[in-house]
């Protein structure tokens, strides 16, 4: 899988002393986006080529409460690529430890410009059929993480 | 189910022009906070008797994109109760065309000061069991909505 | 001055359990966002006629902190109209003390479609000329609040 | 002064296509933890030993939009330091050109874990003294940067 690795700041955590549920969705962007990066496409290139990723489901299950100032690796895979869909899938972990905080996914669409959907380019496609792979498994609420 | 309403600031945007996906979970804390408070207890009330409900798992299904300044309806309800988890479930609308434009659920669990597994308050137990309830079916990949 | 209402949220917080700072300029946006409505003319509707008011400058100086969960109050007035920009004032208070918690002011300019500095629509000027004034002193450093 | 690199993400970007103005001083909050920690001194640690820093004042003016996908250098460094107050200084900047985007302060007091004003530990001072300097200008209207 793709690992990119990024910091909890301060404005991440909330009164509880965590970082806030919502803005692992946020670091679920910043994978998929540095895993693209990384094949070759940025996702600004696909935008600028007309065509967006619009989400369409996400999900999340946390298992251990990420810190202030704790180093995170965010580590991301395709699930599965459909003609008009395709599925990430992610895990955080906490660097010093490797201990899995928290596994995701999300699902998007390929739609064009005119707010549409489209088949993804060329280039796309064959960038998300060479990505890291997961198996495509739900997100079970078992905690085997 | 409980309804609460808001409007999409400039800050929920994105550069699609529709609301940053990560921000409906913030949304649905709105909603069972105010959920919770109309049942006569507020979140901070639970917190300050010791308890804290840290999420286990959010999942939501984006339909249409809410747009800036749109009016939303977050609409809550509680989808199962357990001895040591709960689990809310949320419906975000348009208000203009009550138009749903998400569906999702968190699930948490109960947690004491010492970030410890906890059955909840008497008090707080009650007004879950007495909360608006939602069938506890899954949010289904399929596009019913 | 326009007052407007709002709650403190849980994702607003941090783990010193204050709202972080950055919340306070989004507070900043539903002030003048609802103060522009209230007087008739929605924000939405200025970008509709193809004109934006990107920020050029912002302040803001913290007095009390607010804490999750507190009912706040969003005071906005305009400080200072110009040809090609506008000062808005505001004040956060805590609604249930009255007590000033933050001041604050933003500098806009007026943009048109393409990213040029634009003249503002009369009924824009209009509307900004009757809104309700503050004094364009400066956000000073000294404690007064 | 210190210089740290982030990138701007998607969920920072608003219907404008910048990035949203309070996303600044969440960039700020990024320069001083980082400079702080290759002083010697992670921002963690000082919280732990019972000292913690709340904004007092905060401010920033923007010369130029951040977009999306855009490498951005932070620049911090110390403005002046009092007994009981410090300033920081802020500059951010497009990497690929070099262009200065915006500029900013923000001023901190010293605040122990009953929440009153402190002294800061001796190895904070040393630290902040012996940090990069700025100048102590005011954040001025002119358009300079």
């Amino acid at each position: 899988m793709h690992r990119f690795e990024l910091r909890v700041r301060y404005g991440d955590t909330d009164q509880m002393g965590f970082a806030y549920y919502a803005h692992y969705l946020r670091w679920f962007e910043i994978g998929r986006a540095e895993m693209m990066r990384a094949a070759g496409l940025s996702y600004r290139d696909i935008e600028t080529e007309g065509i967006s990723l619009p989400v369409l489901e996400a999900r999340c299950r946390y298992f251990k409460p990420a810190r202030y100032d704790d180093r995170l690796a965010i580590e991301t895979g395709v699930r599965s690529l459909g003609r008009a869909s395709v599925r990430f899938g992610y895990r955080i972990l906490r660097l010093d430890s490797e201990e899995v905080l928290a596994v995701g996914m999300t699902e998007h669409c390929f739609m064009d410009r005119n707010d549409r959907p489209a088949r993804p380019p060329r280039r796309l496609r064959e960038l998300l059929e060479q990505a890291p792979r997961l198996p495509d498994e739900d997100v079970r609420r078992s905690r085997e993480a």
